[in-house]
């Protein structure tokens, strides 16, 4: 080793002087490769004359794509051509006409955060790693909180709707028995879980991470009240806490947040605003009640090495230690970027178009020939069934629905192969396969409700 | 409501024709923030002229910043000043002297992954929707499979290192005593969780979350080798856990991996390619050695609006209902994206590198005057004390030790407010507070570190 100024040092082969990476040529790929984003992305999103997906079954796929990572890297060319066929072969969750989950569409003021993030690269744990980003979710979760209906309260960004009821459900135990968080569950009596039968397939999952166990939920039915009060008020409680974190939007419309009634009541909610409020995935908050400072008290663990308590600052700003994880990325940020951009009012506009254009389709279900309705819908979900027209005069009996439910999963391999369209189907509780249509972003129309009728039909008259 | 096709529908006083999104406007915002994110993040981040933070207390910022969404939206213009503000007052983790954290410096690559994988929003559950990131998820797990060692094995991309270990910890749980996941564990023998007495603080959240209690949680101690066979596995199972979510990248490494020596034996891996290998937050990956398809027993609920079970494709590789999320970021690709244009060799050699200059950096803090290493380091992360001119006559006596505890916090204040440098500070188990360094990025060299320790001695020779 030579350790003077000037010279090269060499440590055990490797030279130590100045920086290897090749900033220019690096800087060139990142603008060639955003050339590329811009122009086979951001501008074809909207563009509802490009396919939605460009089918080929996995086997074909690996084919297609390169994917083996090598010993020796690949050119910069290369490595364009990958990233346009990784764009290609994407379902575009962007198009217009992609209405298979419960998010879609393209919001520029979000995409901006993102890029950003990904950019600066914060993790949300301290703030002074993080000062502008763990305000932005402090200012994000309050104005949540106020729109919940709740005087105070706290919260937290945190990967999903899945982690936010493991998050709610651990946060009760601990609030009616703390001492599970060193005792554990062991020798305890029996927890049983209250939920809704409606509920999402997370609390299941929460119920076996948590360790209270699948077989100790209760599923309390949604329809037909029960009597028992205290039964009740648990149902209530759950249910606000599974419906919130997709109809969480609906607090943003004057119009439309009496959907969410009574919601205020409720402990904790889980807000999902990657959903109906286009924040991209992911973007998730859990908000709770509470003002006794439940989280800290829950998940604190209290690491030295990044929450020290001899700080120069105010360590309170130190929200990480609130968190089951340690790394955190700046989900708040998005959200907020949209809502400076929109306005509530604006966000107010998005959902009651949303919800505008769901009753729409309702009404064209309604008035078609070969289509069904499920069931009226509250939200922008809609369920329902396509007839094709050799089903259409048989009795509704067994055979009916046994050919029926091979319907929706045929007509949804002919467009996803077509790539014209893309929805969801399901069967749930007793009834067969049926189409679930999601009405989220600004860049759908009417004429893609006109579109989605047609197109299935015209999918599936044949059968 | 007027259903023709050719004229407008209103429903509710909202029209419905045509998206309501003004694409070009959106676009144009889109571009000029790019510009914006180009010049002041990118361009600047391997800039060491700049300053690594712009110091500001919580609530002056609050004051600098305008937080506040309002019911009206803001004009373009105003919101690129408003994400020139976020830049601005941002830490700039990019920046060569960022080594606070366990990640810093910027990859090109990964970079570009990120963007495209922010504009794409993808959510990785089933192959219908993430086609291709699925199948890079299945590529980059194949080989880190391979890097740790293990003929075959599964895994998952996972909100990070904490998130990991609750992940694996069930699933031992689930492995030994599966009936947990359906009975919970009230009633049943305490089960105790061995670990190591340096683990990470996510295993107490996790013991605590899952329900096993964190006073039932056996602290094993690192120093002298315990003499039961079964405790000193399970501190090697754990140990090799905790290790890897920051040291996996050794595995990369030739000359280095042999830190890792018997990483095969265990039976799951938490790796973290956002630290050292520079993904980005967040990229983890939890490897698990069985091949029962474990994860999917676990974790499997089979949500039937997700996974039907009636597709035209092969399910297998609709891979979610692995996860604990329901939604979940596509964290392999930009993992893959950086190994594709590195190569493992070109991984590798950053590892050396980064090894390299920790070593540097260790020779030249036992050479200089008023530093002192706390322990011969095996990695890259190297601490050590300063000990300012006034204490270096002292005795080593409870004075001396009170004294120097007040160094670090101080000297870490003086560099935050003249933002020329970050690096962390902590106690340890009897240890009073002292520097920890951390050297990951190819845009560090030689003269970063010498710059590193010239500075300390600047910021603190007058205490």
């Amino acid at each position: 080793m030579v350790p003077t100024k000037k010279s090269a040092v060499l440590v055990d082969g490797v030279i130590l002087n100045g920086p290897t990476t090749d900033a220019k040529a690096g800087e060139k790929f990142v603008e060639e490769a955003w050339r590329l984003i811009m122009e086979e992305v951001v501008l074809k999103a909207t563009d509802v004359n490009e396919k939605v997906c460009e089918w080929q079954p996995p086997e074909q796929l690996k084919q297609l794509l390169d994917l083996e990572m090598r010993d020796t890297g690949e050119p910069h060319h290369r490595l364009l051509e990958l990233c346009r066929d990784v764009i290609r072969y994407s379902v575009k969750t962007n198009h217009p006409r992609f209405f298979n989950q419960l998010y879609a569409g393209l919001d520029y003021y979000s995409l901006v955060a993102r890029f950003m993030t990904e950019a600066l690269n914060p993790s949300v744990y301290t703030y002074e790693v993080s000062p502008v980003f763990l305000l932005v979710e402090e200012a994000v979760l309050k104005k949540m909180i106020e729109f919940i209906g709740w005087k105070e309260g706290d919260g937290i960004f945190n990967p999903g709707g899945s982690v936010s009821n493991m998050y709610a459900m651990n946060l009760a135990r601990y609030k009616y028995c703390p001492e599970i968080k060193e005792k554990g569950l062991s020798g305890l009596p029996r927890l049983i879980l209250f939920t809704s039968a409606e509920c999402h397939y997370s609390m299941k999952k929460a119920a076996s991470f948590l360790g209270i166990g699948t077989e100790n939920t209760c599923f309390v039915e949604t329809d037909g009240r029960g009597k028992m009060i205290p039964e009740e008020l648990e149902k209530q409680i759950w249910q606000a806490r599974k419906q919130a974190s997709w109809g969480g939007s609906a607090l943003m419309s004057r119009k439309h947040r009496w959907l969410l009634q009574g919601i205020h009541r409720a402990d904790s909610v889980a807000w999902n605003p990657h959903k109906m409020l286009m924040a991209g995935i992911q973007c998730c908050a859990l908000l709770v009640k509470d003002k006794s400072d439940l989280l800290k008290k829950c998940y604190s663990a209290k690491a030295s090495y990044l929450f020290q308590q001899d700080k120069f600052y105010d360590v309170s700003y130190d929200t990480g230690d609130k968190s089951i994880q340690c790394s955190r990325r700046a989900d708040a940020f998005k959200f907020w970027m949209t809502w400076k951009a929109l306005g509530t009012l604006g966000l107010e506009e998005r959902v009651n178009r949303a919800l505008a254009l769901s009753r729409y389709l309702v009404e064209e279900i309604k008035k078609r020939e070969g289509f069904k309705l499920l069931i009226e819908p509250e939200y922008a979900n809609i369920c329902f069934w396509y007839i094709p027209p050799s089903l259409r005069e048989m009795e509704e009996g067994p055979e009916f629905w046994e050919k029926l439910n091979l319907v929706a999963p045929a007509i949804k391999e002919r467009m996803m192969k077509k790539g014209s369209l893309m929805l969801g189907y399901q069967p749930h509780r007793g009834k067969v396969n049926f189409f679930r249509q999601v009405v989220i972003s600004p860049q759908v129309s009417r004429e893609d409700m006109d579109f989605l009728l047609d197109e299935i039909d015209l999918l599936g008259r044949d059968m």
